[in-house]
Parts: structure tokens; C-alpha cells; sequence
């Protein structure tokens, strides 16, 4: 299994943030092809001291080849292009791993 | 489900760490109470660009009495206490969360 990580800061319009990411971010997530799980975080907070992300997102693909497939598909595309919106200027770090079950 | 998300910067000798890590820290983690499931990422590139997290580790348990038991235990404070030596200054961001399956 593949895994794209993404770790948004927090916003500075929280609200506006949390609408957009329900209402037009999610439905894009969604569409994209041979997803297989997605989850998203609640009430994080951070044991070690220092401040936790405000939103943790993970994206799971059967592969590499599926993975790369979905993000290069209109619907990848699109969800790019919303990201932008989303979290401007750095707000957001994105890591794409393979996930090793110990 | 609740998560337990440590993400590794870098660290400065990267053989050590690994060693520490493979020898040391993985046999804790797995001995901690109550633990669901534990990955850890190969490979991690960051796609939009900036570096990825040297290593992300992901601690799952079934909620967040499981997970306070847990570390609160012995093992808890041994995995703790060897975090400390193995990701020291700042070499490791940790988080809590609910899992929300979308």
C-alpha cells in the first residue's frame, strides 16, 4: 500500500478553511480514481509540547502506478488545483510513502 | 481508532538512527498495551516540493483509554523515555488523533 500524507498548518480563517475543506475538498478526494481509504483527523493535539498540524489527511493506493495514475487523472488534476485554494503559500506539506506494517 | 502520528526530521547520522531505530525502538513500540497496528513509511518523497519527513510512524489503538493506558505503562515510558535518545532536539514531531474514515 501506498499512502499520500498531507499536514495542514493552521489556517488563518479556520472557518473558512474547515467549509471549504468539507464542501469542495472532500467531494474531490473522493472522485479520485482507485482510492482505496481516506481518513482524516479529529482533535489533534501534540503530547510532546510544540503545536499539532491543524489537519492531518491520509490517502491510501494499492501502488505506486495507482496512485500516480489517480493524481495525473482530470479528477488528480482538479483536487491539485483546489489545493492551492485551500492552503496557500506553504500551508499545507504533503508526503507520498510506501506504509510497512510491522 | 485513534492514532499516534511521529514524524522524524533528518537526522543527522542516518546509519545510527536507522540502527537504533530497527534494534531498539521497534521492539518497544510493539510491546506497548493494547497497540492495533504500527507502520512506518519507505521510500517518502514530497511531491509538492520541500523535503518529506526522514520517517513517518503510525501507532494505532482502538481509543484514546487504550492509547493513555498504553503510555502511561511501562512499556509507554521506556518507548518514551527512549524516544528521547533516539530523536533528541526537536527531531521528532508527535500528534494524537481521532481517525475519521471518509
Amino acid at each position: 500500500m501506498v499512502r499520500l500524507l498531507a499536514l495542514y498548518e493552521k489556517p488563518g480563517d479556520q472557518s473558512a478553511f474547515d467549509l471549504h475543506y468539507r464542501d469542495v475538498h472532500i467531494p474531490l478526494v473522493k472522485a479520485l480514481p482507485g482510492l482505496r481509504r481516506y481518513t482524516i483527523s479529529r482533535n489533534a493535539v501534540a503530547p510532546g509540547g510544540g503545536e499539532a498540524f491543524y489537519l492531518v489527511a491520509e490517502l491510501d493506493w494499492d501502488d505506486m502506478d495507482a496512485l500516480g495514475a489517480a493524481l495525473t487523472s482530470p479528477e488528480g488534476r482538479a483536487t491539485t488545483a483546489d489545493l492551492a485554494l485551500l492552503a496557500p503559500d506553504g500551508g499545507v506539506r504533503s508526503m507520498i510513502f510506501e506504509v510497512e506494517t510491522l
